[in-house]
């Protein structure tokens, strides 16, 4: 997507020098835009571990190019396969949440072993880099298409007037390689000209969405304004929203959705003002094995100074400032779980679905078997 | 309410002089105590104006005292009336929105009109100020009886478990003059020493839930944990919240409940889950005349900035922060409207009623005639 006028994606090849991946550093925006090059596998390392770079199919990414780099750096060590096996637990280690970063490190290791000699390593190290990333562009260039059939159907109903679309979080394209999941809808509708408009919930305690998706927005120049994450229910309320798209974090095969926290109390509030509330993710966002989300999806308690302290541009400077009494204790979930009950449709790369179990099986019937 | 081990009201006679009305300045809460001390209506204007106090219930009192200071420097005036109706004027202006501000000015008018020597008008306002706090404090006491009952209904159900409240916003005894509305039940409940506990949704944008809801809680001794207000939803799925309690700065005779924006996603929350949803008002929070509150209470848009910066402590001092793109608009809704359905029971210094118009008729018959 745009910025400042000049297409972007969030991690990709340097031009002349195949030996460097370049990023965005997240960790900085939405004061400061910053590309930062990572030469080494220890630089990917560091680049997820200390959050440059965040997001599912981002992480992804970025580890597919980690063991690349790594390739690279094996050829110079004693034994090739110990180098990459010690790279490839390093990058899981990074983040061992991450449920993408492990299926791209297993399908590079995969992808690696089926080669002789190292520079065929490197050499299908390289393209099966680009492969994952490329696919996770692709997957969310279609969820994209199938979300704007639901935006063109608004805009009929609606005749004209300008569609309301709220988010919750950075389902971006900073949390993928392009267009993102909740957003692709957005930008394909903006990119055809569709008169929209965002309410983008600010997204406490990390505030993903008044940094992220803000400046995502603005630099695309997608019509938006930031909201603190109370306000949707009145804007609901008073028919300020038409539709609701958040992503997820892991969708089970029975349509629960565990999300970024206080997304549950947003699909509430569409439900009781009538509202439909979309959750748009890539299939590897599924999670196959679990029946029940409010009681089996674990959910992150993350560190309390999270929500008592917060950071922010002061004098051209980022600083971090306390927000509650130094004494009070604060607990700091990190999602929680929307039930299917309240999910009118799930839009993912191939098409549009119930969030049940038959409905996901229609679109996916080789992985959810009767 | 104590602070450090010491009583305090948010507003009290200076100890051997008269003359001087001292008050908590809440602009720096938590992070430092400052007791002010107002001398002139002119600091009591400034107070109000510049919101060193606030809350429903202070804001009365405070005027109350400012009309008594008034009279002390409208005997050196040419025209005592004259002086006393310039004072209430602005007095009035420091905050037009607040309903008890105009009432407690109109009180202490009517009561100095009844005097005939200056003398006399000093000694009444300052019978009345007094009079106007110690009313805002005995029904707030009275919430709080109403509201143990409803604590210890719970109790019996717990069998000794702690108890969870949820509150949003700042109800708490800096709003009023002395134990608050929604905090009253919690603090009558913990000095009688049931076990209870306390989730302070921070509230934004103005947190006054982070800043000042729990520094109440901190400095009583009141076992409380601070979360984003994203949170509340998450907690009540996994049987976390017992009740919820929140203030109100408007309630309809019918009913439906005007506070800080969000509270409506918690009474959503709550229904969903089972779980009671109580809001505690002193009855002067009703609004005898509106029937519909979704449709016909005006809700105040106020200055973005309160969403795009925020304020808290750095390096010793209280610094201001940026935190969305400078280019990004934000939106920033002050309340929002609970519909009656979603709310369990009032609790009111006359005792607890369902928050229908047939309810609220049988608490104030003489108010709301069939």
């Amino acid at each position: 997507m745009k910025v400042g006028n000049q297409n972007y994606r969030t991690i990709w090849v340097k031009r002349g020098n195949n030996k460097i991946i370049q990023i965005i550093d997240q960790r900085t925006l939405p004061h400061t835009f910053i590309i930062e090059a990572l030469s080494t596998v220890q630089d990917v390392v560091r680049a997820i571990k200390d959050m440059h770079v965040r997001g599912a199919g981002l992480i992804g990414a970025a580890a597919g190019y980690g063991m690349y780099l790594a390739t690279i750096e094996a050829t110079a060590m004693e034994s090739f396969d110990e180098y990459m096996a010690k790279a490839a637990k390093q990058l899981y280690n990074s983040r061992p949440t991450a449920v993408n970063l492990e299926w791209a490190i297993n399908k590079q290791l995969s992808t690696i072993n089926q080669q002789k000699t190292p520079k065929e390593k490197i050499n299908a190290a390289f393209l099966g880099a680009n492969e994952i990333a490329d696919q996770d562009a692709i997957a969310c260039r279609n969820i994209g298409e199938h979300g704007l059939y639901l935006i063109r159907k608004l805009e009929k109903e609606k005749k004209g007037k300008t569609i309301n679309i709220l988010t919750h979080c950075n389902a971006g394209w900073l949390a993928f390689v392009d267009y993102g999941s909740a957003t692709a809808p957005i930008y394909a509708a903006f990119d055809k000209g569709i008169d929209i408009h965002v309410w983008v919930d600010e997204t406490r305690p990390r505030n993903q969405g008044a940094r992220l998706t803000a400046w995502e927005l603005a630099q695309h120049g997608v019509p938006h304004t930031v909201i603190t994450d109370n306000t949707g229910g009145h804007l609901m309320q008073q028919g300020l929203v038409d539709m609701v798209i958040t992503g997820t974090d892991r969708t089970t095969y029975t349509g629960d959705v565990a999300n970024k926290i206080g997304t549950y109390l947003k699909a509430l509030a569409a439900k009781d003002n009538n509202i439909p509330f979309y959750v748009a993710l890539p299939s590897s966002s599924f999670d196959w094995n679990i029946h029940d989300g409010i009681k089996d999806i674990p959910i992150e308690l993350r560190d309390q100074d999270e929500v008592k302290y917060i950071a922010g541009l002061c004098d051209g400077k980022i600083k971090k400032v306390l927000l509650t009494p130094v004494e009070s204790k604060a607990a700091n979930y990190a999602f929680d779980v929307t039930p299917a009950r309240l999910v009118t449709a799930l839009i993912t790369e191939r098409g549009i679905c119930a969030a049940s179990e038959s409905g996901i099986r229609s679109l996916f019937p080789e992985i959810l078997k009767e």
